[in-house]
């Protein structure tokens, strides 16, 4: 079984960017938010949105499983207050959640959050126990920086975190460390803007001790760990030269690093540095870059090719592959069999 | 020859340190600023500072001649006004230039700039001129987020940045890209946040036309060009997809990385993926990690090792090393000879 820890709805139906727009509208006008009763998107559009794309794409590069998601960019925490964050985010979850029903043996969804910026993360728990209890989801994507690109949240090592870090604690779930679209003009959203808050998250992190007062706490940092494996060096050096240990050591069981990293060099790279234990498999696709790399003829982002193709053993591909993915992910296992054997139901 | 083209004079004398206090207290304090002759540097200091750090290291780990600037961290150009960023700003340069004379044949200058949050980089223009015309520098540092830390100034393609690249070009030198120290508890100032601007501004370059304006701009990216070699896949992807050419041919004869990669898998990875006459020898000793990577044994930051140990032919690393360098700062080689033959004059 090969696991795509890292995929994005982002072949919705159009309704829901007309009812975004509407309400991003609205909240700037100030005028009537639109009705989610309004909201029209059928089954069959779904299932041929994610049947002429994700699922497609799934066959044709020997994938078995995607752990999906809202649109990243789409959260858009900055958009509005709490309330219009919750609503958005709802809709969006919930239609993550009817593509895990239409396809339950292809996709096991993650959850977005009701983030806003300046709002304590404590208003995302009862939408995270929503998602996980009555959805089946078995993760969340959590924004370090609601403010769509300026970076002024507190970092994720402060105590601003902790009453959310407990309630994954207490969920079993873990977080993937994913901001969303930039509204600031310095930072392309997929460009520099994912990589730059991967980077600014494991570096908050080495220099912490939330591990210590959270062991079991789990965080995916995606985009193959941003600038982190490239100047793992850098990295360790610093941790070193602040009394931490080494980086290996660091990332421990809590900090994971995908594969959404699109070219041979950049995975052999990771797969180099980065302790296997420590990597899982993902495409982000259909995502950032939906291109063909001319000179290989493939699509940049099927990163499957890649791992094929680093020197790691067998064994070792598997964990990346499949095995980290349980233990990342501990509700995993038994969400696949429910969805297997019965299809998706609520958990 | 080998030129290590990123330095900082990062073992300045202290009463510099003081005089730094005294004038960042005066801002938060609305007093008078510290008289600039007040300050007490002597020649003896300068040099004990230098031969007992960049000096011994530039003989231990046989590189020739460093291209020496400022300390980066240093620039503040987020505290006070653009008279206090002036005046901190010519102590600095002046510092570099006594530096540059007490030790010609192994220290070329680079200027900091007087930038300030929200003012126009046309008032960096005088200040830059008097430095290269005066005090025989050859490039400069461009800071492309003077708040230190939020990204919230115009991109790196605005013409808002265009009056000081005609300026640049009219005195043939380059700029390296480099942020200042970080005020934003969220990003660590050489751990993440110069990392991020760098990646940030290579991204701002891909998509824009700004060397369609000034073809013979050219603009260093140090670190190692930050995220782009381990996402250089991304990147391209992103720029095919965006109807631009290949990044090799964006970064043509305009954008270089340096060597800033601080363990043997990230140069192998530059080395690889970026086009070798687009990389500079850099180490940015004494800088950002200053200890010794156990597994090793040898500095973590003596990047010529991690180039000598590359799989490059000797003529390719000879353009790392020397060759590129010359075509990159046009005045260096003058410069040298100037230095070298006569000591260091007023250009």
């Amino acid at each position: 079984m090969i696991i795509d820890c890292h995929g994005h709805y982002t072949t919705e139906p159009k309704d829901l960017h007309r009812f975004r727009k509407d309400q991003t509208e609205a909240v700037k006008n100030k005028t009537p938010l639109p009705p989610r009763a309004g909201l029209k998107m059928s089954d069959d559009e779904i299932r041929s949105s994610i049947e002429g794309a994700q699922l497609k794409l799934q066959r044709e590069r020997g994938t078995d499983l995607t752990i999906f998601s809202p649109r990243a960019s789409g959260m858009g925490h900055h958009i509005g207050d709490f309330a219009v964050s919750q609503e958005w985010t709802e809709v969006c979850n919930d239609l993550v959640h009817r593509v895990c029903n239409l396809f339950p043996k292809n996709f096991i969804g993650v959850c977005q959050l009701p983030q806003t910026q300046g709002e304590s993360p404590t208003s995302s728990i009862k939408e995270l126990e929503r998602c996980v209890k009555e959805l089946g989801m078995v993760g969340c994507n959590l924004n370090p920086d609601p403010s769509g690109g300026y970076f002024n949240a507190p970092p994720l090592t402060d105590k601003w975190w902790y009453p959310f870090y407990e309630k994954m604690i207490e969920l079993d779930v873990p977080a993937m460390i994913h901001v969303s679209g930039c509204c600031n003009p310095a930072q392309h959203t997929t460009g520099s803007y994912y990589l730059n808050a991967d980077t600014m998250a494991v570096m908050q992190l080495i220099l912490s001790d939330v591990f210590k007062d959270f062991p079991k706490l789990k965080l995916i940092i995606p985009h193959g760990g941003g600038a982190v494996p490239y100047h793992w060096g850098r990295f360790r050096g610093i941790a070193l030269d602040n009394k931490r240990p080494e980086l290996a050591e660091i990332m421990g069981n809590n900090i994971f690093f995908d594969t959404c990293v699109y070219h041979q060099p950049g995975i052999d790279l990771l797969t180099k540095v980065v302790p296997v234990d420590n990597i899982l498999f993902a495409s982000e696709m259909v995502g950032a870059v939906k291109g063909i790399d001319p000179n290989t003829g493939n699509n940049f982002d099927d990163t499957k090719r890649y791992v094929d193709g680093s020197a790691l053993s067998a064994a070792d591909k598997q964990k990346i592959f499949e095995g980290n993915a349980y233990k990342v992910y501990p509700r995993l296992k038994a969400q696949i069999e429910k969805q297997a054997h019965h299809g998706h139901s609520h958990a």
